[in-house]
C-alpha cells in the first residue's frame, strides 16, 4: 500500500525535483501540496508548484497557499540560488490552467489531518512556518500525524547561509522551534549532513536525456550547479528537498539516531543553527530521527529510475 | 450610528468588566467576542466569556475561541490575580447554555473584517496572539479595519509584570510586534499609563448596588481589590479591559500622542516592554496612537451609569 | 573634616564643571581624578582634566589616564553634545603644564584605596570602566571604600542616548554590570531622574559673571546650551555630573532609596537600561541608594556659590 | 635559539603536563607563568602551578596570579574532570616553597612584551581573562608579541561543555572576543578539532614509567582518564594544552587554515560557540590561524621524549 503523503514547498529547484519524484513514486500517494514563503514569495512558490504539477499531468493534486512571511522575522529570499523565478527560468512561457485552492495551508493540514483515514505523512521541504501556524491553531495535531519529515538544518557540518545555518531554519527558526517542541510521534531531520551528499551530476541527467523530464531538469538546474560550482568546485546539484522525499519512499536511505536538537533563535551569529545534543549534555529527551549517513547511490538510483517516464511530446 | 465592535478578551476580571460596559452601552455595537490563552487559559476565558454574554442577555452574540497558547511561548496565567477560574470566584455555580461558536478566533476576525460593510473595530483587551495569527493569514487585514485599541504596555511608568512590562505584552511579545509593525490606520494603546489612573472604588461598588450587576461584581472584584491592596496600599480595582472599551465608546477620554513604539522581545530583563521613542530617536515613523493623560472620573461615570441596568431578579 | 573623593571622568563639559565644584569645595577633598574613554577619547578627556586642574591652580592633585574603551564593545563619542574637544571649545589654546601620571586609573584605584587611612568615596561621572577594571583585578575593593557615587542611568524617565538609556550606562553596560554586583557598602546613583532637574541657566551664568570661571562657563556650556534648546525647548545645561559632586558635598540634595538596580546588555532595544525594580517583582536585595528627588535650587545654589572665586587675571 | 615564551595556565591536569613539556623543551625558553581562575580557582591554579614548576626544578621561573573571575561572568570549576584541587590528587601532601610573584598577571603580560628585546609568544591554555584584561590595558599589545597561541574552541566537532562550546571558551566568552578582535600578528587556535585526537594512552604511560615524571602523570591523569572512558568509550588522556604548547616548538604538528573566527557571547544555545566562517559568508578578513589536522604520533612521540628526564629521587 502506499504512504500518504502531504507535501509543503517552496518550490525551488529541487522542491520541483521532490515533487516530480513523490507524484511518480508507487510508493507514495499525494494527498496534497501547501506552499509556502521562502527560497521565492508565496506567490511564486505556488504558480511553480502549479506548474509542475500540471506537467506531470496530476492536476487533480489540490495546491494550496500559506504563509507569506515568516512567523515573526521578514521574508529572505535566495534568487541567486534559484533564480528570479525559483526553478532556473524553466517553464518560464508556461501558464498553467492548474490553479492553487482557495483555502489555507495550517489550515488545509489540520483538516487533511483530523479526517484522514490512512496514516499520514507531513514532508517539509520548505520553513515549517505552515506546520508551526497549524500546530499553534491545532497543538493535538501530532496526534492525527504518522510521521513529520523535514528538509532542514544541520547538525555536524556547516550552514548553507551562515556558517552554521541551513536556509529552510534560518528563515523562520522561531517556527522550527515550534516544530521541534510540538511532540511529533516521529520527527524526522533530512539535513544538510546527508543531502550535501545527494548529488545529481551530469551522468545523472545523460540518463535523464530524452526523458520526460530530462530537458526541464537540465534547464531548471542549469544555474543552480553554476552557483555550485562557484562554491564547491563539483559541478552538481544538492538535491535537499528530493532527499526527504525519498525518505518518505525508502526511510533506509538513511541512517538516523534520536536526538535532542534545539534551534537558537536569538543570537548575534548562530540564528537558525540547530544544536544537537550528541552527548546528552542538555539532559533532554530526543525529539528527533537526525539523519546521519545516506546511500547516495541509492538514492539516486531510485530517483532517476522513478522520474524516467516516456516522453510523450512537449507542454 | 453605533460603532461595529469585534472585542478580544482572555476573561479576565476586568475584561469581563469590559463585556458588560461595550454590551449595554449605545455608542457600540458587538458584533462578536473572540477569546484567547490569556490570564487564564483558553477553555476557562471562553467559558467566562459565555457566561457573561449570557448574563447580560446578549446570547446572540456569537463567543470564538482562538489561540491556546502565545505564538512562540509558553502559557503565563495570572490566578492569584485573576482567581483560578478567572472572575474571582463569581458565576461558580452557573452553567451557560449560551455555547462557543464551533469557529477560530483569527478566521473570524478575518472573515468579519473582509465581509463587514460598515467601519470595524478590534479592542483587544488580552494577549494579541490571535490578532497576530489573522495577520499572519492575512497581511492585508488592516487595510479592512477603522481601528484597532489595545489594552496593554506601558510607556512612562513601571510594569505590572516584570519592573518594565505589562502582563499582556509580556505573555506574547512576538504578537504584539507583529501587531505594532503590521501598518493599520489608527493603532491605539490604551496602557498601564492610563490604566492605573482608572480605579472602581467602594464609592462606585455602592453606586452599583441594586443594580442588575452589583452583587456580580462586588463577588467579581474582591480578591483583586485586596491583591490591589497588598501592592498599592489603596482599596481599588484598575479598569484596564473597560477603559480601552470606553476608548472605543468616547476616544476623547484619553489624550493620545502619534509616537514610534516597539517592543522588546529577547532580552534578560525586558522582554514584554513597550520602548516609546517620545523624542525620535530611533528614527522611525510614529505607529501608534500612546493613551498619556484620562479622564478618569469621566471614564468612571461613563461605566457606572453605562452598566446600571435595573435588577430584574436572579439569574 | 572633609570628604576624601577621587573622582572619574570623561571630560565633558559638565564632567569640568563637576571637577571645579569639588575642587572649590571645602566639604571634599580631592586626592586624585582618573580619566576614562566616553564623552571624548582617553586622550582628550586626559587633557582637558589637566586643563581644567591646572585652570583652578590645583596642579597637585594626580590625573590618572584609565581605560581608552569600554571592557567589550567599541567608543561611542558624543561630539556633537560637548563638542569635538569635549569642552565646548573652551580653552582651546591653553596648553597645560600639568601632565597625566605615568599610571592607569583602575590601578591607582585600587592602590588608593588600599593605602587610604581615611574612608575614601568615588565619584564616577564617565562610563563605570576604570571601576569595573578595578573591581576585576581587586574583587575586595568594596571593603576599602566608603561609599561610590555615579551619575548614570535613569529608572522613572526616558533615557538620552536611546529612549531607555543614559549615556554613562549606554557606552559600557558590561562594566556597569560589574559594579551593581560588585557589592559596593553604599553604592549611590545619581540619573537623570535627578540630574535632568539640575539646570544651570542664564541667571546662573550671570551670577558668574566677573568671577574666575564665569567666562570659560559661558563659552564651554554655550553649544551644550543650544543643543539643549533643540531638544528640550528652554536654554539650559543639565548639570548631571556636577550633581554626583555635590551629592558627596551635601547628601541630602537628592532623596534616595534603596531599590535592586539591574543592567540589559544583551538587547535590541534596551542595552544600557537601568532597570529598577521598585516593587520588589524581582525578588533580589536593594543594591543602590537611587536619587529620585532633588532639591535643585538648593544644588544650583551650592554650585555657583562655590565656584564664584574671584577673578585675578587671564590665564 | 629557543624561542621565548609567556604561558597563561588554569593548571588543570592538562595544564601541568604542558608546563613539564615547555620546561623540558630546548625549543622554548619560559619567560613566566601566568595563572587565571578556570579549571579550578585561581588560588588552586597557582598553587598547582608552583607545585608543578618546583618539581621541575625550574623555580626561577615566575609565577604570577592574574584574573580570578571571568571578565564578566561568574566562575564556572569543573572539579569533576580535574578533581577539587585541579590535578587528580596528585602532589597532594607537597607544600612547595616557590611562591608566587606579587604582580598582576594582565601587568605582567604588559611589561614583559614591552621590555622583551627577544620576539616573544604567548601560550594560553585556560580563558583568556589575562590577555583581554591586558589588551584593555594595553591596547597595542599586539604590536609587541609574535605570535599568540591558545588552547580553545572547536570549529568542526562538537563542544566539550555543551554542544556547541569548549571549556575555556564558554568560560569567558567575551574575553575571547577581546582576543579574536585585537588585531594580533599571528592568533593560533589549537582547539577541540586537533586535541581531541591527541590521546595519552597506557601505552605512553608505561614509556614514561620509571622517568621522573612517571608516577606524576600516572596519578594526576587517573581520574581524567576514567571521565574520558565513560564519555568516550577509550582509556585516554585528552592533551589539550600539552598540544598547545607543543605547537610553539613545533609548529609544523598542526596543518592551520586562515580562517575568521567570531565567538557568540549572547545567545539561549550557544554561548561560548566559536564560529568559523569556512565560506566567507561573513565578509570578513581572516584572523585566525585555525588547527585542522594534527601529527598526532608526532605530538606524543615529542610529549614523551621531552619530559622523560631520568629519575633522582623523589620529591
Ligand atoms: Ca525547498
Ligand atoms: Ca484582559
Ligand atoms: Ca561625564
Ligand atoms: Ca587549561
Amino acid at each position: 500500500m502506499s504512504r500518504k503523503v502531504l507535501i509543503d514547498v517552496d518550490t525551488g529547484v529541487d522542491d520541483a525535483l521532490g515533487i516530480l519524484l513523490a507524484i511518480h513514486s508507487d510508493d507514495v500517494d499525494v494527498a496534497a501540496i501547501t506552499t509556502v514563503n521562502g527560497n521565492v514569495s508565496l506567490e511564486t512558490a505556488t504558480l511553480n508548484t502549479c506548474k509542475i504539477v500540471e506537467m506531470t499531468g496530476a492536476s487533480h493534486i489540490p495546491v494550496v497557499p500559506g504563509a507569506n512571511q515568516p512567523l515573526v522575522r521578514t521574508s529572505y529570499f535566495e534568487h541567486r540560488i534559484h533564480g528570479a523565478d525559483g526553478i532556473g527560468g524553466a517553464l518560464a512561457e508556461f501558464t498553467p490552467t492548474k490553479k492553487p485552492e482557495n483555502d489555507y495551508a495550517a489550515d488545509y493540514m489540520i483538516e487533511l489531518a483530523k479526517k484522514s483515514t490512512q496514516p499520514l505523512t507531513f514532508i517539509m521541504t520548505g520553513p515549517l512556518t505552515n506546520l508551526a501556524e497549524a500546530l499553534q491553531k491545532c497543538p493535538e495535531l501530532p496526534t492525527y500525524l504518522d510521521e513529520v519529515i523535514f528538509m532542514g538544518g544541520v547538525v555536524d557540518d556547516i550552514g548553507n547561509v551562515t556558517p552554521v545555518a541551513e536556509y529552510n531554519m534560518y528563515v523562520d527558526p522561531e517556527a522550527a522551534r515550534i516544530v521541534l517542541e510540538a511532540g511529533f510521534k516521529k520527527l524526522t531531520q533530512v539535513g544538510l549532513d546527508v543531502t550535501r551528499k545527494a548529488l545529481l551530476t551530469e551522468a545523472h541527467l545523460q540518463q535523464l536525456d530524452n526523458t520526460k523530464y530530462g530537458e526541464y531538469i537540465r534547464q531548471s538546474t542549469s544555474d543552480y550547479m553554476a552557483r555550485y560550482i562557484e562554491r564547491n568546485g563539483v559541478k552538481a546539484c544538492a538535491m535537499h528537498d528530493p532527499l526527504a522525499v525519498a525518505v518518505a519512499i525508502q526511510p533506509a536511505l538513511v541512517t538516523t539516531q534520536q536526538l535532542f536538537v534545539d534551534i537558537e533563535t536569538s543570537s548575534r551569529l548562530c540564528d537558525g543553527q540547530t544544536v544537537c545534543d550528541f552527548q546528552g549534555r542538555l539532559d533532554q529527551q530526543p525529539n528527533v530521527h537526525v539523519s546521519l549517513k545516506v546511500d547516495a547511490d541509492a538514492f539516486l538510483n531510485l530517483f532517476v529510475h522513478t522520474i524516467s517516464v516516456p516522453q510523450e511530446g512537449s507542454l
